[in-house]
């Protein structure tokens, strides 16, 4: 049983933006609702949280985020069915890898009942800016920022969460094209590498510009060590199947634990699909791609769903992946929407009504 | 020759907190001056600088620095001689330094002139504010962050460049214990180890604390891959001493190119010592340190100087340095601040005034 927060004050917004917006060409997290939640962690405890109209925060110039990185984010999406609920896909497992993450970056733990709370009263308050075109969702930013003071680097002594709303289209339009990498890498053993820290995804944007340079759309991260083993794609988890076999790398202190990947893996398991959770490496991959038996890459994440590659690239060479009629990504992202949409039984019990 | 800026607007504070503060008993970096420097980057381009009374900072919660942990730092140190002069050490380093962070999170780079000429115009409306008392001075924090909105995993396209002073005493107060990491580690090949990005710092901190806990005050880094390489003691460069001789790793896509690092070398070779710039193993000082040959270990950096460590603890053992009467750390430590606060002979011209 959840404790339950005694208030969260909530102080609406005196107009709405909300007539701005075309919701008919909706991109990706750049128009925000009208309200945001705040709670702040002062004195050694998350205080209330509040619900405010949408805003600027302000911060000393000395705050810990702005020197040492000190953030953690989550992502998730609200979806409306045809009878105008609200769901949420499976938001618990989000809060428990909020606090893995905050562990990880020194980040005081948020309690469940000021998140999951706090979340479903801003979303019943957003309700009206979660888009019901198809493919189209209210994307959710909970995150936590150091907005103590200070230049010694050590942690901060107050921080920030924060839950931002934003109606968004489809992340990627288009068949995406991926470069293996061979000299950058996204994580490091020991690491944060599993966290969704901020700093892992800034040292992400510069080898992705130089792919981008070379006609990529995204990179696919290997192991910093010898950039043999295959390990994200993107900022997405990757699913590679061979033949008949569906193939991802196991989670580790480097691989973020995706709750899409979790969900996809079990959904092919229920469809019948053989599934490998295993180490796969550039070699293996290569050779499946000459031989033929390489049938299908896709990334997988919140923001992307599911995300097929047409094109991978390695050592200069461009590998074509095939376009099957009877697609693994087609048939599991459809699964996997149709559960988050309300649109067919959730015999897992992942969806969460708002 | 530099280019000269036009015009730096500066807005004074119509009040001083210098009374507030005292200067016989400064923190490190914990207070701060009247003014800083705000330059914005916006349509491609960084505008002019502007000089203000030290103020918060407003930014939509959307902002990438809050979400993706784009931003880079400096540190540097401005120092007041006994005639009241004011100088900086070797600052042309640290702009370009700055401007390698800046390449690797993809931050647009900083031009020459709106560095210098930003730095040195704050420096000497802030000249009160650089403490005179012995091991104090006024710490400088310049530092970029990634303004620009969206919740979409790719660089920023606004960018606010600061800079910020904290009269400061010293970084470290007392001997220093330090543990080799077996376990985590702050950075990967083909990372971003050798930039000055903030998500280094916040990965390095939950590791610190297990330290912390166990009786030691940092953590000296190994490679992430076989933890038998020493890279860096804390956010400092690590210098080792084995009978004679002075060593220090590497720099390398993993160890940051320190000024304090190089200047400890070249004054370390003028002093006749030999030094050597190798990869270190763990092995190697463990087995220095039982022998007797381990004469000295010791940090160096912007904040700490130079910063004996007296015991460092791997797999359970704890390992003490000799207290030597003629150590190097207490001799380079007064070379780089004789030149530093104008006491001796500037042979290296490193010194530059303000």
């Amino acid at each position: 049983m959840e404790a339950q927060l005694k208030n969260i004050k909530i102080e609406k917004s005196k107009t709405t933006k909300i007539n701005e917006v075309d919701f008919d060409n909706l991109a990706f997290g750049s128009v925000y609702s009208d309200h945001m939640l705040v709670c702040d962690y002062k004195n050694g405890a998350w205080e209330t949280p509040e619900i405010m109209p949408y805003q600027p925060i302000t911060l000393d110039p000395a705050a810990k985020i702005f020197h040492y990185g000190q953030s953690i984010f989550e992502g998730m999406k609200a979806y409306k069915d045809s009878s105008g609920a609200t769901w949420l896909f499976r938001p618990k497992n989000n809060h428990k890898r909020l606090n893995i993450s905050a562990r990880r970056l020194a980040i005081p733990e948020i309690p469940e009942e000021i998140f999951m709370e706090g979340l479903t009263t801003l979303l019943r308050l957003e309700k009206d800016w979660i888009p019901s075109n198809p493919g189209s969702s209210l994307y959710i930013r909970p995150f936590i920022l150091a907005s103590g003071n200070g230049f010694h680097a050590s942690p901060a002594d107050e921080y920030k969460f924060i839950i931002c709303c934003a109606p968004s289209g489809a992340y990627f339009s288009g068949k995406v094209k991926v470069l293996i990498e061979e000299k950058y890498s996204r994580s490091a053993n020991g690491g944060v590498g599993y966290a969704k820290a901020g700093g892992n995804y800034a040292g992400q944007f510069y080898p992705t510009q130089l792919a981008v340079k070379k006609g990529y759309n995204q990179v696919i991260w290997t192991d910093d060590n010898t950039h043999e083993y295959i390990e994200e794609a993107g900022a997405m988890n990757i699913f590679i199947r061979i033949n008949d076999t569906l193939i991802t790398g196991p989670t580790s202190d480097r691989i973020l634990d995706g709750i899409t990947r979790k969900s996809i893996l079990e959904i092919a398991e229920d469809e019948g699909i053989q599934t490998e959770v295993r180490k796969i490496t550039v070699t293996e991959v290569v050779r499946a791609a000459k031989s033929g038996a390489l049938k299908e890459m896709f990334g997988a994440g919140t923001a992307a769903v599911v995300s097929p590659i047409s094109t991978f690239g390695h050592k200069g060479v461009d590998y074509d992946l095939p376009e099957l009629q009877d697609n693994f990504a087609s048939l599991l992202k459809k699964r996997i929407t149709d559960i988050q949409y309300n649109r067919a039984e959730d015999k897992f019990g992942w969806r969460y009504k708002v």
